[in-house]
């Protein structure tokens, strides 16, 4: 039976197991809410931005002298521990629990008290000598701190996790893009044959959708920046210094490396989310390129005899339990499947967002989530798919040749000699006789053998700034 | 400049084109709700619903005592223009009014009372003899007479637009599917070449897709059947004859042929159109349905010479401005636009559908229009399909049999006499050297010429039962 | 340092912890797919699902001749403790892999395999005397278990946890309707006062939106009781007994106490996932009916003082870190925060299903993890909503009494007596007024007192039956 | 029975009406794509950039010699009328044609070509002396042109009608939230009663909601201005003059007073249409904006007697067909009927925006017809919504100061003074016995009449900066 230890909070007491650091709210959170327990607690991102939080909000009580600089002292230590994650294990909560997010910033303060109590040699639950409330959440309201986690959690991932893997792996294919900017193979438009293109004007213009969806992403980090902290309870800043809120987000600023800022209108920041709306929609067309790109791949790589068979990515599993010799673009698959993932999330993420009422959002903690965990994913799938598809990706020239040496719309190089009109005959004739162009062409009288061997170069179809 | 007329309602006089039948409501909210103009007025479906349900109130009115004969007499006539489509143009108002569909619902007994004033030899505007409000609506309410008209208008258009359409198609792909039961083809999973399928086969699943998705469909029809007539304001039925609601729902099912009746619940009928919203739900499976039927038949037909080219579909116009002979797969361009914009339709509806309050959803409007919508283009878009694509898709028999004849996935019929093991060998030589599956099998020394005949029967491999 | 030993694949040998069941392909999963690892393995249904799947395979198989009777009692033995969750720390696998579930497949082969060795006395990763493809995926592919397991572990987890979390809530609604049956309120359209209702109407709207969403849901069942099993990689069946499918679908079945059974065309069912997309959808139309009485509950609760307040509900946790005496409807928070989820994870759901191509919808197991979660999260929140919330739920009734005692819409009761103009006449002059309904009926003298109060009985308005 | 003219195409000859401009490929469209032609067909924005694209590329090839200066001053003069709009008739084509919007490119090629052959003399049909393709679509393909065009719309759209309306929709708010800038009220939080704010504070969240989301509109103007054309079919600019596409895009940005450029990546700017993705995607968060403002004004104006009417708004109509007196927030719902209809269209944008395959995205026309149509239902709404209700938003000064009064959270004023845990006893106390923050607090002796009244200040409450 494990060792339990009295806790209270405005509505009594309460026991929690005695090695735990949080205090009666949490306890009570943890009883009210079992939802999605296994799934849906909170991780890092947000346990490390609430532990940055609270020790900026301690030292700039401190300095504004809201708080005795000793609890303070206290308090940043024992926050440190919380931004360095060594005490996850006391953060139990779930998303689904109150909408503003209270009981996780309750669960901060009562952690930060009691392990600061605890650093200062007092007694688990006693509020002294630092009390969760009047101390460690000082000036603060859960409706500014937990918004100010949010905007700090996302952006550390966006910056520390997402971006690094989506550079890897653009990188990656923009190498490739270099080493086959000359390979010249069939273009494809509506599915059908079209004019000839490069390998490498083919990668990048996957590389292209990554800058712009990484330009989209960055683009939304200035509205990230504004933090609520500053207008506790319903953005008046009631209970707060005038200068906390500016004094605390310089804190983060200089803790994180980020260009953190006291929001201009908390009315605003505590009543919309649209910056984090905006991050998801972000999030939203980023996958949507991933999704192209990964389909490309995969259908390039279809076959391998009766597809296109034009790229070869590498084996990483047997493919079937049945079929041997069958290799799937798997690595494509799971990262389509993230995709689509990121697409829901994000419709969570901004019907929540359009729910606001009066001076709250109470969807704060299920938006939050959903964009953590979209960038997650897409962090992880994106590494996954690098290290075990992309930077395997080849061409396969046999077959990218053979199939070019085939495509009728070659002909296209004839236009603006022959005239459209000519040009579409011969192409025709081609495609019904199941002939070569230069067959047809020549059948029909309209270029001679010299003619066409000098018009018909596929890879300056593909450089017309050279034509 | 037009002749005016002056009407009344209970805010005053305003005037009124005097060629309009349309009253003092109607022309508020042309003046109020100028939004969307050219695209989103009300179309035949739902005006024709408001006449069916116009028509069968006053005569449930006049059944139970409430409203004079004579007066019912006219209101029916006057109802069946409405019916018929001959006054559609007195019905001006947009689909973003009010929520309730209150405009629409007045608009409705506003014509009708001075076509009926008309028949009567009245004076138009005078509402007499017959009232908009004290005859036309009599019993009724906004919040019970529109989702009314929602229901009529969705079960129509599905049983007499979209259902047809989708038979059609249906049978048109039946028919291929018998016609080809026999012609064996390369199967594929994960995009790769898999075990062999019949063409029948293939585009049966797609036969049965649509028959999924029009049972989906058809599940939906007993929510709809429930009609909120009887519930008046908030779902009492104040000021409505007890028998009012199930009377009038009588009459519409005798008009329609449809099994409509008046709901257990009229508070849940006015508060919450989860019927609409299931609805929407089920064109959106179909809608899932028919994009992968027309991916399918786009990636079967790409090429000409350097797609999968198994299909051959209808060439129906030029493809492309500037690349001569290229025949794009249009009709099913058309159709997964479609899909796409049935899945945004859908988005909007449920959305729409959570947003309910108290005793009223004031979402009515945009969710039925819609649902209606996506009916109209799916039903066009099939149609279309059917007539421009499916009819003429044709298989391209000899590359079929190239491409099967060159698919290593046939050692699969070889697991059953030599093992997973040894046949996972050839494929993996074949595929290596490039080879037949014969010459690899043969050089393994791990069956002989006879064997190899009589083991590897692609179409047997599509029949296990006769195995 | 971990104990290794050798498991091996078509594609060699790879190291596995030696105290892990699994083998070289689950092994190369968790190499190869480490994304959302901490939230995204599999949970308790579909390890379930595949271990009834395995069971019911192996029976077939044995009594079909197809396998050893004493190879498949092995298979059944380790199969049942799967079924149990007593091997679950042996699933390591995400949902992010392979787009058909392969690996997990293969994981279940893996695991009942080897454990059925050791049950045998034999050498684990020997395959001897139970190959993990040759017998326990015997006549299989993942292509038709994976979905089989699927449709298994969401009519398991609908049957078993959500109904019953959505009974028990109606239930208590239910008789909370029963109870408030005749206590009249103000009703409330448009957000505006409206004729009045009475609580148990009110609350009955409720149990009638959830008994619509729970039949919807449950009409969902016949599509998920059809199973893919039989129809091995592309349908066929090919290297299955023909009698297999039928067999295994009617020992499922039998396991399960579900009509489980072989689905008419396999061909669809692993090329389309339409009855998981319809199931998806039901939980949407649940969860916007849920979410529209989680907003009526927290409305009606609103206040204390200066919102509606018409009902009281549980306080279960202090609800503002800075504002002493305030009570939050956090249960309705999680609720409505759940319900967005499962919009969000259903747009992921449907998406998915619409991406097919051919033979295969390689979505599956992103397909069944929205499924499966929105599943868990509604009954967990019904759960918490029906605990901490539904049961407490009591109405203000001084406060009922005397907004109904305001409440202008009473005129309409009088419509019938004096008609819609003087009655609209009587409330305009109170509403200017800020008068009683009986002072301006009075002083326009269009009734005298007796008549107030005999035709002005708000119980009567909400019950017209009985007028 | 109209007059027919013979029009030809690389498919043969097809009869069009003779009083119409278009030709042969845009009469087949209209036979071949008979989908939602009552609702679907372009309107102005599409069609004048396809005229102002026209031009742009005649003066452009004419200038690099590639157009005789006579034919390209006749396509200007032609292009200047469908820039105009005085040729809008003659383009019939709807939305669901081909994915790349060939059909409506060749319709204005044609329509261009015949009115220019008309205005040189010459015979409609001939060709001569302005061909279609050879001449008007000179160096360009549809898969340039269209997303040309597309971007070209969008931008006029957003600079022209949407964000003139929402500036004066927000230039109207901020002068309300000025004048109320001291007009103090209950704030709200979780609905229920919090501390008190300024009117002019819970306006000004509308205003700087208004002011993020037109600032995330115009963020995604770069992406917008990038223009496709030079890319001809695949991205290489086969078959235009290498410097055609810079030479068009500096023409039309001339044109439009807009800067539109010609992008970086032709390969990109085919095969994705992130920018209008992005564009999307910020309607939706505009959408969602406007659904709180709306909600927020309908809730403050709930009522009359049985709501929170803290707002009044203007009465534009009757509110219901049966209940005298009710006044409905009808501009707030046609406008979050809007919003709802916004997040469907942008989930059909993003949805279509990841299906390109390749070279080409074939989902060109779905995507900005969805953008467009949000944003002329936007700008329509908020004109409405500006017109009918946000310039007749007025205080009810006195029941703001009566719910105010009653106000429990006032008691947040004392924590600074007499501390939390008191303040908190005294505001249960008052909660409990109906009484007012005053009488409570007097009785239990924490505070004397004279600090009450100096510490009860509410405006000093909403002005933390002057504290």
């Amino acid at each position: 039976m494990p060792v339990l230890r009295a806790e209270s909070d405005s509505m009594g007491i309460i026991e929690v197991a005695a090695d735990r650091y949080w205090g009666a709210q949490t306890q009570r959170s943890i009883l009210n809410f079992p939802i999605g327990v296994s799934r849906f607690r909170w991780q890092r991102p947000i346990i490390r931005a609430l532990g940055l939080l609270k020790r900026a909000a301690a030292e700039a009580n401190a300095e504004l002298g809201e708080l005795p600089v000793d609890l303070a002292a206290l308090i940043s230590r024992a926050a440190d521990e919380v931004i360095a994650g060594s005490l996850d294990e006391h953060f139990p909560l779930v998303v689904f629990q109150t909408g503003s997010g209270t009981q996780s910033n309750m669960n901060a303060n009562e952690v930060i008290s009691n392990r600061a109590i605890e650093l200062a040699g007092g007694i688990l639950g006693s509020k002294q000598p630092v009390h969760p409330n009047d101390h460690v959440n000082r000036g603060q309201s859960s409706n500014d701190t937990f918004p100010t986690a949010m905007h700090i959690a996302v952006v550390e991932e966006m910056q520390h996790r997402l971006l690094p893997a989506l550079i890897r792996l653009r990188e990656t294919l923009h190498a490739k893009s270099c080493e086959h900017i000359a390979l010249v193979k069939t273009g494809r438009t509506h599915l059908q044959d079209a004019t000839p293109i490069t390998l490498g004007q083919e990668i990048g213009a996957w590389v292209s959708q990554l800058d712009f969806g990484m330009a989209t992403l960055r683009g939304t980090l200035p509205g990230l920046h504004d933090l609520a902290i500053g207008g506790t309870a319903v953005g008046t800043g009631l209970n707060a210094h005038p200068d906390f809120g500016a004094a605390t987000a310089a804190r983060i600023a200089a803790l994180t490396g980020q260009p953190f800022r006291s929001a201009d209108d908390k009315f605003f920041a505590l009543a919309a989310h649209d910056a984090l709306v905006n991050c998801s929609a972000a999030l939203r067309t980023l996958a949507g390129g991933l999704m192209k790109m990964a389909n490309d791949v995969r259908w390039l790589a279809s076959g391998p005899r009766c597809g296109i068979g034009e790229l070869t990515i590498p084996e990483n599993e047997p493919g079937s339990s049945i079929m041997p010799g069958k290799i799937n673009p798997t690595q494509c698959e799971a990262l389509t499947m993230v995709c689509v993932q990121v697409f829901g999330n994000d419709a969570a993420v901004a019907f929540a967002g359009s729910q606001g009422n009066f001076q709250l959002n109470v969807y704060k903690p299920v938006m939050v989530h959903n964009v953590l965990e979209s960038m997650t994913l897409l962090a992880d799938a994106c590494d996954a798919f690098h290290d075990h598809c992309a930077v395997g990706i080849e061409p396969a020239r046999e077959r990218i040749a053979d199939l070019l040496a085939r495509n009728l719309m070659l002909v296209t190089a004839l236009n603006r000699h022959i005239g459209y009109d000519k040009a579409a005959e011969i192409a025709k004739k081609a495609h019904k006789e199941g002939s070569t162009l230069q067959a047809a062409a020549l059948a029909l009288g309209y270029v001679d053998e010299a003619q066409f061997a000098q018009w018909m170069v596929p890879l300056e179809m593909t450089r017309p700034s050279m034509a």
